[in-house]
């Protein structure tokens, strides 16, 4: 078993574990809740897309310290023999509640929230950030770039820019559940069942003595699916006059699925000029593929400018999330038992957008009568009850401002709500169905249909409303009052 | 056996493996030589360091493809039978060659070069990217961190913001190379044997009851490393008055490693306000540590501003590479042996930095006499023996722009020279003793002092001169006048 893929309890900073033998030896395993959030949307854009669920439990669950990892810990001179001995029993025994992969998510909302003792709360830190920092950041990512090419394909190329060989498979996962329709990563075709897919390389035509020679070798191989890389030379005098002879053989036996790559060139102009070479050599069918740095702001652009683009090959800045290389997710303790209720706590900042939201709390999402989305509401698991059994057409909701306290609205005749946050594990055991993950793209994909598109755009998106209730108000101001007194 | 780490076979482009098939039905296994490099020097800096090499030749000579993989293969309806049956017996038996783990490398040089049958040698393009790539250009940031930081420890924590747990491994190991003294993951540094270090998070302060509380407890448990943050309230109000008191008990007791980190506001302010207190308090050894959002233009400005801060923790923008998250590194034929002799490729484009240098070569780095480095030199390696054999005292030696053919220097009574790329692999055996991981950041520190300050620059940097020989300049523009013609 691999130590790190399949139970990467070292995998976490070295103060978790400072911090953790602390607690064995000061107050004990206090139960508390700790909440994982954004303070900002990435790329300035207008959503997330939550992802990283399934690999972060499956990660927590097979949490083991070996006698080997322990070794390792006594050299470091810092653990004593009893805290050793505890965390050779160490096993992930509390709750975990989560929003669901492909789940559009905002600003200061819980996206996971963990029960359980605060020793083992504190282990999942570095892991739960890691994953769900990357993966969310990359479904976002490639959302933005699906909507930019309004349904055009896109596939994801990134394996020899992502960081190292696991960041390319976190990348491939992420992005086919943000919209990516293929990856040509072979690896994580087969680990995550999605299409691989791809065309050529320069060094094939490279290889032969001539590209006629690579391009008929190629198609002969792979008549069903011959897409020839036209730029190895020169595009236009030698590229795509080669491809078009190897296409009308292949048009002459009845095959249909054929193109051309640019890989290189004003993509604009270079288009435009092929599909105007391919359609007057009676080419119609042939298909043009991109890449070469895309991004979705030079998708949007080919797009508006009515480039005859079929699919886009992204590769670089999908992987990297160019214009936002993280998503800056944060794990805090929102609530701790160190009597016989639960307290809330509260990390207060000169800064007020950092200043923590308290307590125990889930996200009810608002949809308007026309079946887009309309609000979000963060409210207090007490509030459960009273909150998601209104009778909504007859009944208003107040939507509070989580910073300015004289900020509210009331929203009245709405659609259908529902809560975000749902039990993944309980008790140290899974209690959920993972969907597959062409299940968690269909939502990512009928979610962003509810989105209306003024939050999409890419320059100045209209600002999605996240509110808080009047008890968490109550609750939150209450408790910063009482502490600068 | 984990599928993906020690035998990483099919973390592969999908093209590289339909190409690899149309080499074996079309043309056999030509022996053919491939090139690594990237054109531009990442962040606009004057400089690269390479990383990566170990973790490359330890993949690559683990390449089998096993049962399960040609069973997945053959579902795709791709491969034919006798191709599937080659892969079961595929390995790696040619030969590599590489500039060592922390050299300084510039744009154009060869970085990797492999020698080997095409089908095998294309294998390597996706894996050799993805790792060198992304280790390259953590381990160049990293040395732009350190030079900035002029002197002062720098600390890597970026565990949860890296691509998933082996992008948090990889920037770990890379940033050791590139000059950072610890990392907080605890599992890089069991694997790699790095320090590691940390110090405590907020929910430590947050779950006792008052901020002195948690400091006077965590200084009775790590006496020898007591490192508060202090801003979890009040910095100045609350966090460093509850710290001064801990730390006078701590002095009376002898201790004297302590201090505080700093983690949110103006940090020249902040740290320049708490160098008082803590002064004032006679508490002159207590180290200043700073974290949030560092990269090396930050750093350098606080130290521009004589911020009196010891260590910076570097999280975020070291593993994503903040400016440049990505090296665009490629992987091209540079000749070809269909015959009884090696041909050079060369791969044309309308713009010429994009063109690509043929010829099987290698770089010369001449130092001059101060012993500052003076120039690179790429030549081929049929040149070697004329080269490297030169009397230096006495000889000149002709320089030439690889682009512009009027543009040439002659450097007469210049100091040491010496081949930078290495026989790593012969016949697919390690034929290479790789350094410790100590001994590749010696190597890149030692590298660093030869390296004129004005090419450390972190805006406009003097650009470093890759030159190259008559020999191969001439090669090259014949290659590409018979092309156009």
């Amino acid at each position: 078993m691999n130590d790190k893929k399949d139970n990467p309890v070292l995998l976490t900073d070295l103060y978790e574990l400072t911090m953790m033998q602390g607690y064995y030896l000061c107050h004990k395993n206090v139960p508390v809740v700790f909440d994982m959030f954004f303070r900002r949307t990435p790329f300035n854009g207008g959503y997330a897309v939550f992802a990283g669920l399934e690999p972060l439990v499956n990660s927590i669950l097979n949490f083991r310290f070996t006698d080997d990892h322990l070794g390792y810990l006594d050299t470091l001179g810092l653990f004593k023999p009893e805290f050793l001995k505890y965390l050779s029993k160490f096993r992930f025994t509390g709750d975990l509640y989560s929003v669901e992969e492909g789940e559009l998510v905002f600003p200061n909302e819980p996206l996971v929230r963990v029960h359980s003792g605060i020793i083992e709360a504190q282990l999942l830190e570095s892991i739960l950030l890691n994953i769900t920092n990357y993966q969310t950041l990359v479904a976002t990512k490639t959302a933005r770039i699906r909507e930019a090419a309004k349904g055009r394909r896109i596939i994801e190329f990134g394996l020899r820019r992502a960081q190292g060989p696991d960041g390319a498979m976190s990348a491939s996962r992420a992005a086919f559940i943000g919209g990516a329709e293929a990856t040509s990563n072979v690896m994580a075709a087969k680990t995550f069942n999605i299409p691989p897919k791809g065309t050529m390389a320069h060094s094939w035509v490279m290889s032969f003595e001539s590209e006629s020679d690579a391009f008929e070798n190629f198609a002969r191989l792979y008549p069903e699916n011959t897409i020839l890389l036209v730029d190895t030379y020169s595009t236009l005098k030698s590229g795509i006059p080669a491809a078009i002879k190897v296409f009308r053989k292949l048009k002459h036996r009845g095959i249909k699925n054929f193109g051309i790559r640019l890989d290189s060139g004003d993509l604009e102009y270079i288009s435009k000029q092929a599909r105007a070479m391919l359609d007057s050599a009676n080419l119609r069918e042939a298909k043009i593929v991109v890449s070469n740095e895309l991004d979705e702001y030079t998708i949007e652009q080919l797009i508006n400018k009515k480039s005859p683009i079929d699919s886009f090959g992204v590769g670089t800045n999908l992987v990297t999330a160019k214009g936002d290389s993280a998503l800056t997710g944060v794990y805090k303790l929102v609530a701790r038992k160190p009597g016989k209720r639960f307290v809330p706590c509260i990390k207060v900042s000169d800064n007020p957008g950092k200043t923590t939201n308290p307590g125990v709390k889930n996200v009810l999402r608002i949809y308007g009568r026309d079946k887009f989305m309309l609000a979000d509401l963060i409210f207090l698991e007490k509030e459960k009850t009273a909150i998601t059994g209104k009778s909504r057409a007859k009944s208003t909701m107040a939507l509070f401002h989580p910073d300015y306290t004289y900020k509210s609205v009331r929203v009245s005749g709405y659609g259908r709500t529902r809560a975000l946050l749902r039990n993944v594990v309980r008790g140290g055991k899974i209690n959920y169905e993972f969907p597959s993950l062409p299940g968690i793209q269909s939502k990512t994909l009928s979610n962003l249909k509810t989105l209306h598109p003024t939050y999409k755009r890419l320059l100045n998106p209209h600002v999605y409303k996240v509110s808080i209730t009047k008890n968490l108000q109550n609750m939150k101001f209450s408790m910063i009052n009482k502490w600068k007194a």
